[in-house]
């Protein structure tokens, strides 16, 4: 796949920089005939806005997505669906050290030793800015597979040491964690209050849990469903670690207690258990497919930090301005859409595994 | 990329079965001009080789690799590189339940579930002596980075419960776990023996570090360099999580914790620490790239297990012949070989990040 | 490589429709460094516009381009640049029988037959304003090619029977139809004055020579530079076929008056004559490359057609408005963006061919 | 798509060099369920052996296949399938001055500018040879289509000026250049018997009708089934232009001609032509699919020839050994293959399309 092009059936292209005149996705590969307006979008897009509450910056975003092409009378034409949302704050102004240094903790320094200079305005394309083109695209995925039955549930399970100790689905959109359990909510505010005292950040995991899914999608081999969806959720700016099912946990059970047996209820055959979280040997298995995501804290904070210049000069670094003291929040629908992306491409990329449903499919 | 096919501009595509008549690679893309033999190949194979120990099989697996093209007179030519290693053993014996069962915590349910029918003999695609592909092609891709200073150390982080506790690169070789800790392989053994009474089996974790990567490797958005060494990794069979650097324990640090400062020795730029791993905004850094793989326990136990059929009847299985009590020290050569193989396709790709260096090869 | 993309390594994404909000293109994998401003792809656009000549539409196409990503300061930063050009006239109007019969020659009856239904305000996705995105992303690749030496010459040959005799390059832009002999586009306006009369169109051929490539471009088998030049153009709209060198000349030409001889004058190997055109075996030879490329005449004519309704009903359509009876001059900078395009990838795909030239990249 | 890999969702892979020890081809993505022997895939590789007639190389080339994966039972099972034909004469021999000169309308001189050296031994990678893998890998393309009612019709359209004037599909089997005219067959034998009287070679062209394509294959943009059978086709060693329906004819006709109608019987809509050759903007529209490949002269000929050698002398080279006079015979059933692979990957491309049927499909 291309560089920044994620899929190889329903593929995302984005493109655009946190200050440059607009950001984007290009969708290509959406069957034709799907419901689609702006507003389906724009839903997912507030999902990720900033300044929702005192744990994410303040700034204006406006965010307003417009569909450019591949939509015709209210529905997708099978022609790429080309998104667009036009970055309204791009003044310039004072950047001061931080043009010509390197944060730590950000991509600046890399971005030099790859290209030999950079956009010193801000994150550029690293910026958490470029996710708006995978959650206008993912908001297609995500439309395209409730319509088929699969559903996404995606929450915060801990914010630094705080972690979920219940589970309210009805509860994640109660508090501005995501998080499911209001104990651990109000847990999480007031660690965060601790850190911003200290001019400090956190980070957290994000578990997104896949409800619908057919039995065998994803390939035996390099193009696993897990291994595909272990690029996307990594493919996340912030993201540090990437399990599926028992994860890491699994390293250190017994097969008697991992292995997930089979029962038979009058010829329905279901797991015992989901250790595997839904995927046996590279392949969906029906039941319930769990990614979890590890997150790492916000690099951009107040206390002075330990840097150098981009000519090689010792500096100590304080980074001002206003900045999320945790993302974990605003992740939870970036990791909710890269994974309805790898699940749309494996979708469709498990029709022709068969020559007897390939025959079929053409035969009407 | 295709089902069987890793990588864009260094590809290995990997095809053969547990019990068909041979496994083999097709690597494309390796640069004219590398010295290569049987023998550079048949020594990472040799690697992974059962029966190497009590805590492996003992079935005899000759494994030996021919290459069909792509050499010259003992050097690479620049075009496709064919690996063979011929299956010993493919005489047709009772499978018993085995061919009509699924089994736990195999790919037996998914495979039926996608492709109708499976060859029920074994692991067929999904066993792990697809896997001889992959280190047969990694074999070339670390000669290839060996030649330009890029080196791997790979081992065993842990078994089931028992972790290493001390580092000493050459007690890896010394143990038939290879763990750097010669207690901790002591205390791993004894902990399998106890699986092994139990008719149970184990898992554990395989760390890589890679040292010598040039700054600039990996693109800022879907191939970032960790989230093609996470889909790599996450390939592999047994594989349930992936971690760069810190991984989920980033997730419970401080901002102030987790960034790695810079510091400046009369120009010569270094990382003050390596939380990140070697690898910032998808790009590395050129410090070590630090990843690890958590592997579930061997799935095949000589318990009772509750399965089906696939007929939908209800069933007590019992595996029996000889299996891995713990497969991990066999995966550490694969571990190594898909990192190797995602690190020099990231070396070719970044060739053509700069004009002036694409100029300048052309110059010439 | 993807429905909508084209190219490895520098792709392009072209997204819009005729009659959509926008249209255009992202451009991945250009090398950061190189000046790029608006004005050096509106040059490129206006070399396509219509309304220049009695022989191409008369329709306002302001056609003004504007990148939205991927350079800062006047240079490419090496991330994708994001270009777009608005459809001025979207208004609705009565497109009368257009929009339920399936006009000759055009696409509407196989997208009907693909997707189900279709925009039927005009060619939609498959309207020659499509190629307004690989023009753009063509500026781009030819503006490289030119700063590594490498030059275009692309021109009309023949217009349906009035084939060039002479070839003065300076002439090219002095006629309506690049054609560089003043007598034959004398000749090619009274021949499409008579079309006109007549109701009816023409079509033509389309050479395009490139300079200054160097030998070793393109790979030995599926990805031969002649087997991606051939995608490149046949890909254009109207075109039906695709000539390399002699092209179908060949067929009928004996061994010893096809083969190019080579000669060395002091060391410095050429060829002494060129029918392969600049590529043998798949491989650029470092001769001029020639792509020639047949356009079929406009399917848009005014005469009475025999065609059925999307409901199967027999019908005699008439197209009014108007259309170029004759769209080859607007297509020879298309032709010569795709060979572009096609060149430029190539480029970067030789730069890891050799071992000896990756080691000395990386040492610097 | 890879350097050596056609195709991306029924891909094939080759392998091999004419000297090697083996050639041959990994096809990824075949269904599963397709009834496979070695018969089925050796009945096309005989279909290209040579020394079946006179004008045929009668050098001994058994070319035996071995299906070496993919197949259990009897039937493809979804994972890749290996083929592999083994090399039967690889003795060194003195290749003389082949060995360090550059043969004339060869590859010798790219391969050297390209990898900086090659394997002297003969054609190496482009080698007629390599076409064994595209012709093993195409019977599983022609098997599968067959079972789907699709079939094709590949024959010599013209050897040197020699052009068939009647077509007899009952006749193409008869002689020894397919040719459905046997008059025709009996000129181009006389004209070939003065070709090597004079140590010298010919040319021709092939045609591919294909019929029983639904509509709807393709894309409308760069991956138009035209341009995508263009690049197939044209990867073809000695091809050199490369024709859909009426080709570079349609550059003369107006478009009153070369427009197809519709009608409408009961309903059933068809074309009252086909001068598109079944594919209207780059979609197969249901009728007949017409391609046509033109192909050079042999360029191994006996008669001396200016060459130098690849140390920069000039030198007069004679080719001596058996070549054929004409390789059109022996290129029918690659061009054949080619196409077979391009709609079988159009085919499976195509069930995503529309979302009414990945509904359908997904419901049962």
């Amino acid at each position: 796949m291309n560089k920044s092009t994620f899929g190889r059936h329903f593929t995302v292209t984005t493109w655009g920089e946190s200050h440059g005149k607009a950001l984007g996705a290009v969708v290509d590969g959406c069957p034709a005939g799907l419901s689609l307006s702006e507003e389906d979008i724009q839903k997912q897009l507030d999902r990720r806005k900033p300044g929702q509450s005192r744990y994410t910056t303040a700034r204006k975003e406006g965010d307003q997505v417009e569909i450019l092409s591949g939509v015709f009378e209210g529905r997708t034409t099978g022609t790429p669906i080309s998104l667009m949302v036009r970055n309204m704050d791009q003044r310039s102004r004072d950047y001061g050290n931080i043009a010509y240094s390197y944060r730590p903790g950000h991509a600046d320094f890399t971005f030099d030793s790859k290209y030999g200079f950079r956009d010193y305005r801000g994150g550029g394309r690293s910026s958490g800015r470029e996710t708006l083109g995978r959650v206008a695209a993912g908001a297609i995925a995500l439309k395209l597979l409730e319509s088929m039955g699969i559903s996404f549930c995606t929450y915060t399970k801990s914010i630094g040491p705080v972690e979920i100790q219940e589970f309210h689905s009805e509860e994640i959109n109660n508090n501005a964690f995501y998080m499911p359990d209001a104990a651990a909510a109000k847990k999480a505010g007031e660690f965060l209050e601790e850190c911003m005292k200290n001019l400090d950040s956190a980070g957290g995991i994000i578990e997104c849990r896949i409800q619908g899914v057919p039995a065998g999608l994803g390939t035996p081999v390099f193009e696993k469903l897990d291994a595909v969806l272990a690029q996307a959720v990594m493919s996340i700016g912030a993201v540090k670690g990437v399990e599926i099912g028992e994860g890491f946990h699994a390293a250190e059970m017994k097969g008697s207690q991992d292995n997930d047996g089979f029962i038979s209820d009058d010829g329905v055959i279901a797991k015992t258990s989901n250790h595997a979280g839904g995927i046996m040997g590279g392949i969906s298995d029906g039941s319930e497919i769990l990614v979890r995501a590890a997150i790492k804290p916000t690099p951009s904070i107040s206390q002075p930090q330990d840097t150098v210049t981009d000519q090689g000069e010792n500096l100590s670094l304080e980074i001002h301005g206003r900045h999320d003291p945790v993302i974990v929040p605003r992740a939870v629908v970036v990791v909710e859409s890269m994974c309805a992306l790898a699940i749309v491409d494996a979708l469709f990329g498990n029709m022709y595994a068969r020559l007897d449903k390939v025959q079929e499919f053409y035969k009407k």
